[in-house]
């Protein structure tokens, strides 16, 4: 899902991201809660209509946002007192009001409001964290359980538990006890060593039912989510494609190119062989380049478009796989080509 | 035309530019001899291939920008010696250097090289200046007199003279007994006050061809386009719908609006009732706002297309004018519509 944090996939229009094939994009409840304000969207006709997409939209909880930017945070049972980030004005979410806001909305996959414990988090931290992120989840689901809405959304739970392995077992089933439309891994991407990473959702993956979309959240870099489908996960969400190209990076299958880098001055070639996107069907890696140094917006647009079509082709190119029976082919070769660290120099 | 300064129109991708059926667009010789340098264009196949755009481009000449961006200059009867903006490396263009930069860039209208003398000018001094000039454009003709290219692009003469209105006569007929594809009159939005600027117009257009197309460079307010070509002029360039649209202001036939104003945050209506750009087709003013305050690229992308929009519509509304002979009417009820500064609160 490419993230459209503040009622926009950053530099992108609805029309391309359709054009892109784009099925699902995220939206940030925090970010859209804060700025323009639910009294904006729910004026202008929920989020759908306010930014014009039409396609399906997720929706976070806020959670996240909430303990990563906002200030001068209280967690209570009841929720989590804050300042937001922008102005300082003091806030309140929680199950409650989040399911409210993503209702206002009009998000098609909810998500439940949990508590986002830090890393690295004590056992007994997490412990206690994850009880009342499950009280949360269970309101979350009551809260829907009292609307008469004939279009109810679908409701995806959380799995926390820091990293620890009985945590996010307990967290796995409890949820699974609850019945969710679709059950999401949190609590990584937070800083914690990649095979940190790895284990969260191996150890929740398997208490999840197979017949329910996986989602981890945040995530990742293009081996990562090789890996993570490797271990059973179906969506994920991720800024890094629309982030590091505003940056001049493009991601291609033999790694990332850094288009600051001299080398590609003359470079005649599209940044990917291949590829179909609008950037390489019509420009140079040199033109391109030369944009991103002369700091020309076109030029972070044709990258994003560029990373994005890579994005969506990856989790195309595994779905066939997978419905193929190559998938383990398909990881061996992806992950022994992918050079973490850029693409090497020719 | 479109300004496309640094090899892209800012923001805009060369399709959008198609489907704003921007017929021509204009790129900056100065700017693209500085970076990326004339050897990359030259390598990547001229600036059509490297910017992806296959219409017509017209290219101004440096002389403009040498005048205002440049530093240390030094003028001589060859050209003028300065440093670059970008890393102060001593450069030079003359007459010869300019064409032959024009030539590889592959430009289909060539301006001539001029001096662009500052504002005020005494007599004198413009005097001397527009000798210079004449000389140069001069030298420019020659050039291209002994090129032996099947497909010479247009060359443009421009008229100089600064506020003075004998030394505009005298441009003028001197650069029609020379012989020129089309006109230009240059030395204007320097500074001077707008009847300055409608004089120095009006001091040159007599003496110009009416069959050969008359240019105002670097124009203008769309009033102020109404009242020049109701002067004689046909073309312009004008870097005002792009810059402006990216400090968040749209263009309207009643004037134009500032996104950030607050009384736009409910505000359902397209930026211009009845306008068929892709941001009015599918947007509000109350998203186009929030884009905006929250410096979403998405935001100036959007008002950067409406604008440009907005400025090639008021082009063939005028020329559909002249075409029926109602002219004066279009002209009248178009600059008594439009305040200067904003659109009336309604």
């Amino acid at each position: 899902m490419p993230v459209g944090t503040q009622g926009t996939v950053k530099a992108v229009s609805p029309r391309e991201l359709h054009e892109l094939q784009a099925r699902i994009i995220l939206g940030n409840t925090y970010h859209l809660f804060v700025r323009p304000g639910l009294e904006v969207v729910r004026k202008l006709g929920g989020l759908h209509r306010f930014m014009g997409w039409n396609g399906p939209i997720l929706t976070d909880s806020g959670g996240f946002q909430v303990f990563s930017l906002a200030k001068l945070r209280r967690i209570a049972e009841e929720g989590v007192y804050f300042q937001n980030h922008l102005d300082g004005t003091p806030c309140f979410i929680g199950p409650g009001t989040s399911m409210e806001i993503q209702h206002t909305l009009g998000s098609d996959i909810v998500m439940a409001f949990d508590e986002c414990p830090p890393h690295p988090c004590s056992h007994e931290a997490a412990s206690k964290s994850l009880d009342l992120t499950l009280r949360w989840e269970q309101r979350c689901l009551d809260w829907w359980a009292a609307q008469s809405d004939a279009n109810k959304p679908l409701l995806f739970g959380i799995v926390q538990g820091s990293s620890h392995a009985d945590l996010r077992e307990k967290s796995a089933k409890a949820l699974v006890a609850m019945g969710w439309d679709g059950y999401a891994v949190g609590g990584v991407s937070v800083g914690e060593p990649e095979p940190e990473m790895m284990a969260a959702v191996e150890n929740a993956a398997p208490y999840l039912p197979e017949n329910r979309p996986r989602y981890a959240m945040g995530l990742g870099t293009p081996p990562q989510m090789v890996e993570m489908v490797a271990r059973g996960i179906d969506m994920f969400d991720c800024v890094l494609p629309t982030r590091i190209a505003r940056n001049g990076t493009a991601f291609t299958a033999t790694g990332s190119l850094n288009l600051k880098n001299a080398r590609f001055t003359l470079d005649e070639a599209p940044l990917e062989e291949g590829c179909t996107c609008y950037a390489c069907a019509n420009f140079s890696r040199a033109y391109l380049r030369h944009l991103v140094k002369a700091e020309e917006i076109l030029g972070l647009r044709l990258i994003t478009l560029h990373n994005l079509h890579f994005y969506l082709s990856l989790m195309n190119k595994m779905r066939d796989a997978l419905q193929a029976g190559t998938f383990a082919a398909f990881r061996r070769e992806f992950v022994s080509s992918y050079r973490p660290h850029g693409e090497a120099v020719r």
